[in-house]
């Protein structure tokens, strides 16, 4: 019955959905039957969570009423206040978010997942983050507005003022692209802790904390970091060379899945080109120099540009300071999130796996005072 | 290369570890080539501990230096002190270590996790259940006293008084006795979110998020419940076999491994008919009448009374409330999950398993004017 040890759990099948499909082959990304291609630039952030949730797309009427739900739960609780209030202003936006958002849910207790649950915590995200961004820098927090949509929201929030309708729309594409993707590791994590009959919130915070790692979205901001010290096109042959003779790692290369390039990619580095044309000449010579190089070390291996390289000029573009580009992605995968959650409770099995014990085999220990 | 799918990966292997090895076939737990008879109720849980992280048992001189180190970090951050104040008094005792733990960690930023960082987050759960136990009963809070162990300081801080020595060794070996379990549900989220090269805290807040769970760490409460339930062990045989027409679970009972009596219960077991005799004349009765019945039901089936089931006679015993019993196992996993966390990163590889699409086929979506 047990099979042999596959490290990362690499092409094991970890959980069955219908949420979304990864199809790497053809470098294709599908949630509940519609390709990412459609969906991104057509629908709003709102349309798409529905999808995730409710497995179909939103008549008009519910559509509304998902919204009006949405921007009704967009405060937080006393205690999520004083508790963000209380964060250290150099705090990692992705600690912020990961800390709030579980204050914020204690008043669920064991509460079983659902939709509007899944709907309140998604409102949560872009306030907490606005509210903390505001405090950085001295701000007086701004209050929602019920009018404006899931991303114009977040942006009056973090500006104190409308932005642009491009602006507001590159956002809400990049908050489409990014709301699912199949098994990744934060969305596995919210699994594993909703099999254990544990609540929304939990789940949530688990997947907050997993997506901080630079291996998952922690990268989009070390790609900025990046860009910047190779700073200009030129340099990027000899910086990306000489990098490579340290074994620096490219950041916003490589994936498990794709062996085409992702699609998600392909979109959002049109929108670069359009919106943010300084970051996308360097960003494209970088590209370019990065799969020559990988090419050259490991010409077997697909080429690699993955969503983080140029999410970081679409977040750039919009006016997101870095280290906001990881908690965004949050504030995008939260309805991926909390959808998986409700699949994996519709129809729940303990998600426990086996170990295998590679320690000394048994032996009596030595009494303390023998051990010198 | 992609396998069959296992729900709940049930005798997939999560990973390799030699912190322990729960051989369900011989009823036994072993911590690093220790068999967990051999340690319960001879080890401080400090050096169990120990054990867990380094692979060996310390020296005398080790150990203090460990005490030490433990003792000196019980005292929590001002923004976690103030978080913790923050949350309502009837908040769930594990979302108040979720948050505050959360809240304590957010210093560490993306620190790679280390021995240090381990020592000094288990130091922080005691001190953070016991302020908002004395919060909620409107006492003030007991500063930590640094000559006393992990166990001993814990009851003086949520009770303003030492406990008897019998007291503090209870829970000394309830500690040692669930430190650590194999690739446990809390664990294996724990790993998945180290294996995104994220920090330790993180892990550790979504492995509270996991053992929150009724079928993982929060039974145990729920096991005392049943049991204030049938009220008597003369009840017991006409309550159980009328709630089971009802389809009711009896709290405390199976378990994916074990194939024998959990080697963990039989030490808890003893440990209750010596410090708990009313709760085990009842807890004795209900456990033979719940093994009969679930044999009757599935005589396939091994016995089973897991870990939870005894846990609450002994956390009874040493004076905790209810709500306290899954945080308090949470207060020995840590070691567990910690050391977990360290082996992760030691040899990382992001954990990552694939989905299997249940989907509709892609197909074009209708444009919201035409959805009527």
């Amino acid at each position: 019955m047990t099979s042999t040890y596959v490290p990362g759990l690499e092409g094991i099948i970890g959980a069955q959905t219908a949420i979304s499909m990864v199809d790497g082959a053809n470098g294709r990304l599908v949630y509940q039957g519609y390709v990412i291609a459609d969906l991104a630039e057509e629908m709003s952030f709102e349309e798409v969570a529905f999808l995730l949730w409710k497995g179909r797309l939103p008549s008009g009427a519910e559509l509304e009423g998902l919204s009006l739900e949405l921007a009704g739960h967009r405060t937080l609780t006393q205690g999520a206040n004083i508790a963000l209030d209380a964060l250290p202003v150099d705090t990692d936006p992705m600690d912020v978010l990961r800390s709030v958002v579980s204050v914020q849910g204690v008043e669920h207790k064991l509460a079983k997942p659902t939709i509007p649950l899944a709907i309140h915590a998604t409102a949560s995200f872009p306030t907490i983050l606005a509210m903390f961004h505001r405090r950085q820098l001295g701000l007086e927090p701004i209050q929602p507005r019920r009018e404006l949509g899931h991303a114009a929201n977040y942006l009056y929030m973090l500006n104190g003022k409308e932005s642009s309708p491009e602006v507001v729309r590159a956002l809400n594409t990049y908050l489409v692209l990014l709301a699912d993707h199949g098994m990744n590791a934060s969305t596995f994590a919210a699994r594993v802790i909703a099999s254990t009959e544990s609540d929304l919130i939990s789940s949530l915070v688990g997947a907050i904390g997993a997506l901080k790692g630079p291996a998952h979205g922690g990268a989009p901001s070390q790609v900025m970091d990046q860009l910047e010290q190779i700073g200009a096109p030129e340099n990027a042959e000899h910086w990306m060379r000489e990098a490579r003779t340290r074994k620096v790692r490219f950041m916003g290369f490589g994936h498990r899945v794709y062996r085409t390039y992702d699609p998600r990619a392909r979109i959002l580095k049109a929108m670069c080109e359009r919106l943010n044309p300084t970051f996308y000449a360097l960003a494209s010579k970088v590209e370019e120099t990065a799969l020559a190089i990988l090419h050259e070390e490991h010409p077997e291996r697909p080429q690699a540009t993955n969503v983080e390289f140029y999410s970081a000029g679409v977040l750039q573009a919009i006016g997101l300071p870095k280290e906001f580009f990881p908690p965004t992605f949050a504030v995008s995968r939260a309805a991926g999130w909390t959808a998986h959650v409700l699949e994996q409770v519709a129809n729940n099995r303990l998600i426990r796996p086996q170990s295998e014990y590679i320690g000394p085999e048994p032996r009596k220990p030595v009494p303390l005072a023998e051990r010198g």
